[in-house]
């Protein structure tokens, strides 16, 4: 649970995920990718013929949850991988540097105690699975990487849950969201 | 203050510090180097001819400190690059898995409220600069790196820093810690 994941997306023109639709939320957009290989390790531009794009992340700690909302986390959420969930959502994401100059106990408060970040997600696991992989250090183009999986019949369920956190106070300190919705290559 | 700041320490035969002393506090030891260069950017090994070592890391936010911490830590700090600064120490660190697998709150308790972490080092402002690079999201072999300037004449002051904060709580989770004495080269 300590050691970091580092990880890789690939968007180019094979892979194990379709994509459906790419919608730039907010910012800058992102080249047109007909799929999406999700890679372990954070592999280099020059080692992928042809792709579209790399971006790379790692799974790392905990930023803002409290030992009670880890523990509530964990008792929850699902792991990936499960075999009905045939669709998936990767959606990077750059907070503005409002947000970066702050410290960590602002932060927090709009994370959680103004935003509900956590308790807004929380009803949704273990039906959507989810893993967060940070990349801000690395001076990747996003600071976060958001990874989504579920069963095509539960994606109204998940969209209500991006329209919630999308009116939070935390997402007004969004620079650049690019939404890419996938279906898993059968 | 909130863009990233990418830096690399490549240590090898030639730079601009010279190395006086590398001393294995704890954990793996790092090769021996002459000296060390600090540069802009994250290198690569194989961008750097003859390095015995690069130690890639980024300046990025505020991971513990509270808004007062930092308006006390702004007010008082000095910036690197001062012409008596003819001082140097590289401090690598890796923390271990109990730390990472704590959640945030239990972190900061013990990095302030525990072990005084800002409290100690206020009173080393701004005699000591210091600078404070994150690596541990880049998959790199050390999670943070520490790096501080002084003259010559303060060195048992900034000694006695390092001492107060090893005997820190926070420095029980201390897995490897290389500390690398450094003199400018004229």
């Amino acid at each position: 649970m300590s050691a970091i994941i580092p990880n890789s997306f690939v968007g180019g023109d094979k892979g194990q995920w379709r994509v459906t639709k790419m919608h730039t939320v907010v910012g800058d957009s992102l080249p047109y990718a007909s799929y999406v290989t999700v890679a372990e390790g954070h592999l280099s531009k020059e080692n992928t013929t042809e792709a579209a794009w790399v971006l790379r992340g790692s799974k790392t700690h905990a930023r803002y949850s409290t030992r009670v909302e880890v523990e509530q986390l964990n008792a929850r959420q699902a792991p990936l991988g499960r075999v009905e969930a045939d669709c998936a959502r990767l959606i990077p994401i750059c907070k503005n540097s409002e947000w970066w100059s702050m410290p960590q106990d602002e932060r927090r408060k709009i994370f959680e105690e103004e935003s509900g970040h956590t308790a807004i997600s929380m009803p949704y696991l273990p039906t959507i699975a989810r893993r967060l992989f940070h990349a801000r250090e690395m001076g990747e183009p996003f600071d976060f990487l958001t990874w989504f999986e579920y069963s095509k019949e539960n994606e109204s369920f998940f969209e209500e849950l991006l329209l919630k956190l999308r009116s939070s106070r935390e997402w007004q300190f969004i620079s650049r969201e690019i939404d890419i919705h996938l279906e898993k290559v059968s």
